[in-house]
């Protein structure tokens, strides 16, 4: 079942659009989480260095300072370790190094004789240790730092950090496995990560870990009951008994309905998927399959933002999609991008790439501020000034992304993804080469080719690649481009289309050129979707537009798109990035009211309406923005 | 400033419309009522009974039964007291009179020595009397009972329980006024009781203690932060920083906004408003204006519903009025109706007696199953099956009236309403009668004059009145009567019109006749209200109409109205009372959308959309409803 390899990180040098956000990540960024974790950036503060350092001491008997920080706070360091290795990948810097390296030096020295890692159970009550699974998250920062490892193996050869989450592995393994203790992570995230160890290493022992925590998981439904019964103390005194905030009231297999925390699901959901390809465990696929069919057809917004109360910042019953009150953590987006890379290895078809890329220049790219300096935590589909962040009901759903805050968990997360962001987009088998995302930039294969992508995407829907050497491109065609053209060497050519991808045989120097229908086109939401009943949004190529006050003046609540006219590039705004591809289009305002209620019909004016990429909403002001406009024809 | 006085209950026998639901008052909700609190009825316990008769045994030094049930357990015998009270006044029942009896005897064991009457802290914990104004709920039990004494006074001429609320009264007055302790209730209500107490006794240390009271309120906002710092003991452990839950951030006279707990602020205003027509306080009129302002202007449901928010039971910032979400609680449409019939007292004008019969109609009636024995304590505008009553967004908007439960606040604050709805209909000043309400039945005043009111409404929109004696006669105008017509002894008049008030000088034996505009029509939101763009909602009178599955099928929220539609009536449901008037309208329905999101645009299929009464929903399924609906037309 595993049908094919993502490339490594190194094999891909970015350009045009991707360059830009890998650009932005590794000069400021990375940069600036370093300061943060270091205390040096003016911000909240993080305490990630001096953690690793008070545990070194501890464990010296040397007097030492406090924990700081949330109890998940080491997997900061993991996340930042992981980007910066995927930086150092793409592009050689000597400082970055030198400065993972000093970490890293810390992060050895914070580790326990037995191999226990954990800065918070280490500089205190260590006899703690392994107590609360459903709430201390050991294993989840283990399995960042267990990422972190590999990927800073895969980019530097340096084995430091990777033998000391060997040990921490090993470590785990002996309590959970050989002397039999029971419990699974109440954060999933160890067993994608046990996964990428078990690939780099063989460590057969990281294999067998990921599969007991995956098919322990949700066979005691009380297990967490029992454990909070067991203890004295808990973290935030969480409730042991909703078992499906962490997926885990049944057994993973029987699992049918995405539930919970949705981070903690796809988390989990990547680590199944995983495992079902490297094991051909088609009963774990298939559960795979039914959780990704009840996000994707039920529980996903059209932004790729998945996880929408904010309750338990968590999955809500079907068809609960509303756009003003949505969570969609960017760090649920980016973890449906883990899910769904992890199902193209199981399965070669087209909605995978499709969906990677809906969650990407969406939800993932609004959460980061054009500076790179402020992020989106939640990033709802509509704001309301004077409602949104102020209501009750609304008060995540700020309309301003803030600094670095405490818990830091979306900053770095988008960082290692779109510093990873070419193992996403390409892959291979054999003699196969995958085209997920149209990601400009040169790619180098195991299998001895190369090619070259030019394109303007998300702007421009030309693709072209230059080859270098013999294989078969498979490029995902988008289920969006109502018609798409195939070009070799400047001729139409109509390949082969099995399941979203185009199958083109190439020789070496061969140019295949795609062009993809990048009109604007509106999209309509089911009818189930109560929230958005006589609505539309403006798309183009994989982008959701939204239509902000900055653009408009105050009048985005009280206007209607004309869904019959046709949508066209308007005069650019020199405060968005350059190729950002502005659209106006058809549709009326109404007059406003003064009452609250009146039984005048509102006069409807035609008014040009301008709509702007939603990531990039929010970089210019505090306003109105909305993604469903009401649809003024139907 | 006291324009006004309200009728007595006594004064008004109703028909028609009125005079069914008070039978159904009569006839189940305060019998069914008075089994619940004598733990009879089959329910979840109540105790309100054996509470009292556990305090009685206290005091004598008996052996006694534990408190059982909320803080506030004490206000359920008050309520149905005043109910039972009321409805005495309008039809004799001495088996309900026996039954008020007995409870009125009980209570008066349960007084203590000194006059304190509140069973929570006579059974036990008897030091920690007046401890707790932010949670306990004392000063709001006794309001509650002295608001029983007075009308049950009123109705019998009995005095027992007015002596016991009124050595209440006093020992409040001692401890508060003459002691000097300080503090102000945590939820208003006794403040507008001690204004009917004042009313009837002439007593004016009711009159200081209510105004003490409201006065002494938000002059130190800091007050129940030191009274919880001042006790070791909470009963729910409310916030006391968060001053305005209970409008207490800033004295009243200095309050703009209606803000906090929807019930708690509209008892305070009523209470301030009453005050103010009794005291002609200016200042304080003035602070009730803006407050009623913030509200109507602002801040309330189509239906009258008011308090948009689940967290806190509360108003929202302005505009946040979802329909989906909405708690809009029965209570606090009751209680919009107190208060707007006390802004008549200060300033005659027809936009009270408009908000009153909004509330009325709409949200106090919805709360009501058809058979008087289930009761909507939520009110939303919207129901969706699947989402409501489900998602942790929607747990509050229930689908189905559940049956009487341990906070019972709602049932018995419907059944004292609606038994002394002619307090809220007439009213006199001098030689002139008011009709605020469209209320059929007969009606007796102190200058000598009656009069007989009869009409369909709120499905009929012809209202006669025959006269006896010279008044005159004002009758409001609903401001969503396109035209109005007015007859005397059948001939067509134009009486002189004054702020939504039609004067009419009529002599013994006159026939006044109105002739409403009842056509159906629809109602568009202020365009500042962003859950409600582009939607309508069809009227007809004071009745807001509703689209339910019952009459539809499953396709509610993807049907458009035709707003250039003209609505007619529909053949009658049988399940339905059979003066209900259901409505068709022209619309269209979307055919359904298997994918979540689709670039075809929905087809539209002419279909007729059947509407019924927002407040007889729920009452044939547990289904889809709609208040406002996407407008086809704009």
């Amino acid at each position: 079942m595993k049908t094919m390899k993502s490339i490594p990180v190194s094999a891909y040098k970015s350009s045009g659009f991707i360059g830009d956000y890998q650009e932005l990540v590794r000069k400021e960024m990375i940069p600036y989480q370093y300061r943060v974790m270091k205390d040096e950036a003016g911000t909240e503060k993080s305490g990630v260095f001096s953690n690793f350092i008070n545990a070194g001491k501890a464990l010296r008997g040397e007097e030492h300072g406090d924990f700081y920080g949330m109890v998940f706070q080491d997997s900061d360091a993991g996340k930042w370790l992981e980007a910066a290795a995927y930086s150092l990948a793409s592009v050689p810097d000597e400082q970055l190094e030198a400065r993972a390296d000093e970490l890293i030096d810390l992060i050895a020295a914070a580790q326990d004789k037995d191999g226990y890692l954990d800065t918070r159970f280490t500089i205190s009550d260590r006899d703690r240790r392994w107590e609360n699974l459903l709430e201390a998250h050991e294993l989840y920062c283990a399995g960042h730092l267990i990422e972190a490892a590999c990927a800073y193996y895969e980019a530097t050869g340096k084995r430091k950090l990777l033998d000391v989450m060997q040990r921490c592995a090993a470590h785990i393994h002996r309590h959970f496995i050989e002397e039999g203790r029971p419990g699974f992570p109440g954060h999933p995230e160890i067993e994608l990560a046990l996964m990428k160890l078990y690939r780099l290493t063989s460590d057969k022992r990281c294999l067998e870990l990921a599969k007991h925590f995956i098919d322990t998981r949700g066979q005691d439904p009380d297990f967490y009951k029992k454990e909070k019964a067991s203890r004295d103390w808990t973290v935030w005194g969480n409730d042991a008994s909703n078992g499906d905030y962490q997926q885990s009231s049944r057994p993973v297999r029987e699992q049918t309905e995405a539930v919970g925390h949705a981070v903690r699901a796809v988390y989990l959901y990547t680590g199944m998927a995983d495992l079902a390809s490297e094991t051909e465990d088609k009963e774990l696929f298939n559960a795979c399959r039914r959780l990704w069919e009840s996000i994707v057809n039920r529980k996903l917004y059209i932004t790729g933002g998945i996880g929408s109360t904010v309750h338990g910042e968590a999955f809500s019953v079907d068809f609960d999609l509303p756009p003003d009150t949505a969570y969609s953590e960017t760090c649920a987006a980016i973890g449906l991008m883990f899910f769904a890379s992890r199902m193209l290895e199981n399965d070669i078809s087209g909605e995978y790439g499709d969906v990677m890329e809906q969650a990407f220049y969406n939800t993932v790219l609004a959460g980061i501020q054009l500076d790179g300096q402020r992020f989106f935590y939640v990033n709802p589909l509509e704001a309301v000034p004077g409602v949104s962040g102020v209501a009750p009901t609304h008060r995540h759903t700020l309309m301003k992304r803030p600094g670095w805050y405490a818990c830091a968990c979306c900053p770095p997360n988008a960082a290692r993804l779109i510093s990873s962001i070419g193992k996403y987009a390409y892959a291979e088998s054999g003699d196969t080469v995958y085209c997920h995302l149209f990601a400009p930039g040169k790619v180098s294969f195991e299998n001895g080719s190369s090619l070259h992508c030019e394109t303007g995407y998300p702007y421009g829907f030309t693709v072209t690649y230059k080859i270098t050497g013999c294989t078969t491109l498979a490029v995902r065609v988008p289920h969006w481009s109502r018609e798409t053209s195939f070009f070799k060497n400047g001729e139409a050519i109509t390949p082969e289309i099995r399941k979203g991808y185009a199958y083109i045989p190439v020789n070496d120097g061969d140019e295949i050129r795609l062009v993809i229908d990048g009109k604007p086109r509106f999209v309509y939401p089911s009818e189930r979707i109560h929230s958005l009943s006589g609505k539309a949004a403006l798309c183009m190529g994989p982008l959701v537009y939204c239509f902000e006050g900055a653009d408009n003046g105050d009048i985005i609540a009280a206007s209607y798109v004309d869904t019959g006219s046709e949508a066209k590039p308007a005069f650019p705004d020199p405060r968005l990035p350059k190729n950002a591809l502005r659209l106006a289009v058809g549709g009326y305002v109404r007059a406003g009211q003064e009452s609250l209620y009146s039984t005048a019909a509102p006069r409807l004016e035609p008014r040009e309406l301008y709509a702007i990429p939603y990531c990039l909403w929010g970089n210019r002001a505090e306003n109105a923005m909305r993604v469903w406009m009401d649809a003024a024809r139907l």
